[in-house]
């Protein structure tokens, strides 16, 4: 499977009530979401729960982060092999909560074309942006990580960014996609992520917080379907 | 499910062969020995495939590694409560391959405490086994970073060190358990660390890289019975 | 030359003000103080700063950090014998805001014990302090990460656990000196954590942010030597 | 001071006998090969050795290693602006000893710009050289890990790499320089670098291992000189 833009990363990270059955009952909300929407949505599970939610719902899954390993020693090294055995079909690496190195990017990047794994870097700035198109990724996760758990967004604090950003993968590596995060709160963020030029939005907090998490997440659903369309249409 | 001492402990690491549908392959051949030979054996998987061996088989079920984490952030990170609803039973904590802070071992033996997984804490000499025992963990795993993989384990080149090892646990801290590993690489290994006072044995390599793996761990499985048998009429 | 207690010990960490020739003056109003009442004050300076610190004032140096290297290889990593040769006379190990492995403090103490340098290892419990009493060192810093850079230090908030902390030390390896650290802001701080029972306490940034740095040194330094003097008539 | 290419750079890394007075010493031994040939040498000594070679000898002095930090806390880290203020005209960043994740190389090339400080970023491969190059490092220091330390060196072994890289930096970033490391063993080894289009080489095991280091280090310094005047005659 692969993600199929415009899509919305539902991130669990490691939010109280986002793991094993609890973890499981979020996702089957989320795949509800996609099948009565027709929406594109991806879900990031804790990673001792990828096999679960990989096997027991429909939903593309996303590795929330793999070590830069090879087969061999490295207990308790998460290897990218063994999540996309696990049922994974992307990957985030350089997640602010888990930093790499340069050649552990480029490593996991490279692993990733090998297993069919979507490769899903993240970055905060136009200049980390253009560093990891070097290794040319599937796509770029787009942050400030002082935006993440906050209700401010690049796309309404500060589009032009968000437009710099989104021209300059264009012009360098246009099959690399542009996922935005980082304080993601509406569905009005994410209408003005992918009118900005976006192919994808994501959260975390938002949506493990949501009084109601299945109404949020059909408003967001809906921006991503309609968005879609005017796209398809343009 | 506790372990169940005289224990073997099969820790899959990040080897070639031990992970998704081959790792569930391997954990049901140990399942077999088990319930041929009535010997305990545990299986450490690799990180994503905890709930897939925890949930198709019997076997009291290790976790690599935990992070000393609480809920929230941390993408990337594993959690012990995920791991434990992911269906371990144990972890092991401050193995050399993925070394932990003072302040991280004790955090994770705690969390160990609260949520009902064995804390086994990896240590290379007595001086370290002592200042992890003022923890309290449920388990110390004692062997030398140099015996990894090799042929070399201490019950057989360092008798004397094993004893010595045995004798501070009981003195300082009787209800911890010894597990001995590195370079454990036959049944004859396993005895003379059962003789020496160990409570448990484990390997990696050698059961991995055995042409015949099941007559391997059948071999040490029965000499963990028959070490029982004989320490129950002492 | 070996730390002398009881002592007060300023920890430069990376302050604004306190590198380079800001920082040998900040060391020289220590010196000053030292001679003029006698106290025992060190200083532990930003590492590229040890040397210069070390070879023009005659105060005793911690370094702040070392990492557990070996000669060789290693670009960028500090090494206990350099710091040594460049006139540290303690070091600073698993400080809060540069953690270290159970296995790198066992080695760091003892390279220490080889080269003549005092080992400071920083706890935060009885537990923490307990467990690396196994490897013998010549002194633990007892602080509570929570209380730096705060006006609340544990002598003032938890008497009883400073005394308990104490006690424990005393009955486990009385060679090893205790030093308070965490909030320490004030002369009435340094006197009950000495009349405590500890043989030293030490402080970053109330020396730092003090407007008049000397004078609150001079406080400082006084209680030293009148508790020191009120020790030796016990 | 800035460094003059075309300039040769001794890494101490933490090899024996490089430390303290015998660093000096060496140091020393490297200031008199330039005062002789009129090469441009310079050094990379041990973190607490900067002061002491910065202000005792003539020699560009380059940091091995600073953490991505700001003023304030951060006990036992290496700040950027502590190395300037000791005397470091460089600093090296990313060594394959030390790596450094995406944004700390962004932040310590950055802050090295405003600090007047030399960032000599270490690569391993065009891509992740083409990545760097995002921030407009001064200098980029290409070498393959596998041989450091060993006599094989790229400018002989793989000459079309060293000429592709070197070609990737010119069109990407003219101004940025080409620093050939990794088992540089010899004059030869020199010659052939900058031959290829480097400005610079570098070494380390190869001069503190050589018999007779000043020998080593006048034989390539004389083809540095002679390289600068072919270049300059070209």
């Amino acid at each position: 499977m692969t993600l199929d833009y415009p899509t919305f990363l539902v991130n669990f990270k490691l939010y109280a009530g986002t793991a094993g059955e609890e973890g499981l009952d979020l996702a089957e909300t989320i795949a509800s979401v996609t099948e009565r929407t027709g929406a594109s949505l991806a879900v990031a599970p804790q990673t001792p729960d990828l096999y679960r939610i990989a096997s027991e719902t429909d939903l593309p899954v996303v590795a929330q982060s793999v070590d830069a390993v090879n087969a061999g020693r490295g207990t308790g090294k998460v290897a990218l092999p063994t999540v996309a055995a696990a049922g994974a079909d992307g990957v985030l690496v350089n997640h602010p909560e888990s930093p790499q190195t340069l050649s552990e990017i480029e490593s996991i990047v490279e692993s990733g074309k090998d297993q069919g794994v979507e490769s899903i870097v993240c970055v905060d700035s136009v200049e980390t942006g253009r560093a990891v198109l070097a290794f040319d990724p599937d796509c770029l996760l787009f942050e400030k990580p002082a935006d993440i758990g906050t209700g401010r967004s690049l796309p309404r604090t500060a589009p032009e960014r968000v437009e710099a950003f989104v021209s300059m993968v264009e012009e360098t590596n246009p099959r690399t996609r542009v996922l935005l995060g980082g304080g993601i709160s509406s569905s009005a963020d994410v209408e003005a992520a992918l009118k900005l030029g976006a192919d994808a939005a994501g959260a975390a907090s938002a949506f493990v917080d949501a009084t109601d998490r299945e109404a949020w997440l059909s408003e967001v659903a809906e921006t991503l379907v309609s968005e879609a369309s005017a796209d398809s249409r343009r």
